[in-house]
């Protein structure tokens, strides 16, 4: 595992060198949104930052199509490993644009010397998410690199998902009026992580919420239908970002009730160890919703039936206030602006 | 740029220890397999390790779904670089199995301190190819690692494609009295990596074979229909490694004739010098095709009349022979047997 200092890598990179690719390029915030909107969007094109999954058109059918590298350490974590995550991840991308996954692919590179027991346990693990969210496996690739040349075991997986017909949520698609809900307890996931960097001499019992939320958008859509405006798993960056990236899409603002928040109590405890916002902190297994207000009762209910989404509740609403601001109301009554991530707060979170 | 030595290398990996992923397990050659066979195909089922490429099927699509890795050193190389390699190699399995690609996804792995500089130039590569292949980039992902977490950038390209109708070039379909065709030279891409890792002091004026071969396909598939059976582009492992796979699937066997191979004469002298046979050297622009008879000199002809298939000929048949076995009729009238890669002969080679 390597060693990984959160203090030092918790301040804001600095952003006057561009020259070279910093760890913050990958944080899912501020420095990563510059980089695909300077370096990779304008030669690559395509659907741009702010949706983590594509629309294909492709013979007569309307696919989903998204792609996730995963690099976590440690590659074994409470509630979770590489290997699930990675499935999770994906199915949870295809999800977010009101798709069901139908097929998955899954790139290993290895690095020489990683523990043949390992890379069982994370296929295993790989087979077992895609079995339990009904997706097969069906192709995948093997590289090997030197000792040195990677950290034991990195994935990508990539998946099609084909659309139900009649609906689109979209990151550009939040009206002033919705509701925001959460379909369940935030910062678990990079919670988990932080606890199980041995070196960092931090012990909780927090879980990672790493899980598939493709069947809890089946059945918000099915209550919602094309009046659940935007959907949003809100990983790298956590909340905050991914609240920005859909402000800023939909030219809205949004409000957040800061008691409205849940953030478990283990959790706030070892946020406030850390310095770290909740609202910054990855999450897998939880998703953002943006609903029209005379669905959001009948949405919360079709949420609250099934494990994902036992726990979700609304924490605020879009407003027509300044295009892309995201503000907190604190418990004390005070209105603070919830930005972006800047630099990087945990790397390899995902 | 990482030191490798291939005279190091060349051995066959230790066949025992099975207990750590060793370098030969991303070879494409026989340690490969067997990790497929025993370890990832066990666990994750899907289509085995004979075709690069899944099909799958989305809606009323019948969809070939493909990903691949790709962590070649050094990242530009003569004839190309990471980035378009990425795409030829994602496009082009994707037409073996008979398909036109219409979509790619790329996720980045990067590591801190990569100059921004190889990234623009890289992604740069990647979008030149995609728009040379008619084929757009639509979604993608980018995570960044701490130094020494990767070397410099990987990539991973995963495509979608829509095949023809009444077409289903498969490793599985190859029959006795099929003419084998190569498309053009072979052993290019190999050689040129190998003069391109500048501290093995050896140089030459080899290019990279590296391009996408989906046209090539589309005309050899109207020439010739489903009498064309398998479709093979020979990446690692090499031309012997793809026969072998073929004749395996397909239960036949495969006589090559040496004296037909299109060796070019600076590859067999590099191939000569290192003691490499250029038929286990990668290609990443050339195709293996298994073809009725009947059909042969008309799909020939129409290979002929592309740029990529100017050099198309024919290298050998299938017989009724022992089932997974190929040999050679040498120059001086022998024959010998050839085998899958052992071990690994190229590290990090694609």
């Amino acid at each position: 595992m390597t060693t990984l200092d959160p203090f030092a890598l918790a301040c804001p990179a600095p952003k006057a060198d561009t020259e070279r690719v910093l760890l913050g390029h990958g944080s899912g915030g501020l420095l990563m949104a510059e980089l695909l909107r300077d370096v990779i969007t304008p030669e690559l094109g395509g659907t741009g930052p702010l949706e983590d999954a594509a629309v294909v058109r492709a013979g007569d059918t309307e696919l989903v199509f998204s792609t996730d590298g995963f690099v976590v350490t440690p590659r074994f974590f409470p509630g979770g490993d590489i290997g699930s995550l990675a499935v999770h991840g994906t199915v949870n991308d295809i999800a977010m644009r009101g798709a069901m996954p139908v097929a998955l692919a899954v790139a290993y590179v290895l690095e020489e010397g990683l523990p043949m027991a390992d890379l069982r346990r994370i296929t295993a693990s790989v087979a077992a998410a895609a079995r339990a969210a009904g997706v097969p496996v069906v192709t995948g690739d093997t590289k090997v690199v030197e000792r040195g040349g990677a950290d034991g075991i990195y994935l990508t997986t990539t998946g099609i998902g084909v659309r139900a017909p009649g609906v689109d949520p979209s990151a550009a698609r939040c009206l002033p009026g919705d509701v925001v809900l959460v379909s369940g307890p935030i910062a678990l996931h990079g919670t988990a992580i932080l606890s199980a960097r041995a070196d960092l001499g931090f012990d909780s019992d927090v879980v990672s919420d790493s899980q598939s939320l493709h069947r809890l958008v089946r059945d918000m859509l099915a209550a919602g239908g094309a009046a659940v405006h935007s959907l949003r798993d809100p990983t790298r960056g956590g909340v905050a970002s991914a609240l920005n990236e859909l402000a800023g899409a939909s030219g809205v603002a949004v409000e957040l009730d800061e008691s409205l928040l849940p953030v478990p109590a283990q959790v706030a405890a070892a946020c406030e160890l850390f310095g770290l916002d909740p609202l910054h902190v990855a999450n897998e297994g939880c998703l953002l919703a943006a609903v029209a207000p005379e669905v959001a009762d009948r949405v919360l209910v079709a949420m609250r039936e099934r494990a994902e989404g036992a726990a979700a509740t609304v924490i605020g609403r879009v407003t027509d206030g300044r295009p892309g601001l995201v503000t907190v109301r604190t418990l004390v009554g005070a209105t603070r602006i919830l930005d972006m991530l800047v630099g990087e707060q945990l790397p390899r979170i995902c």
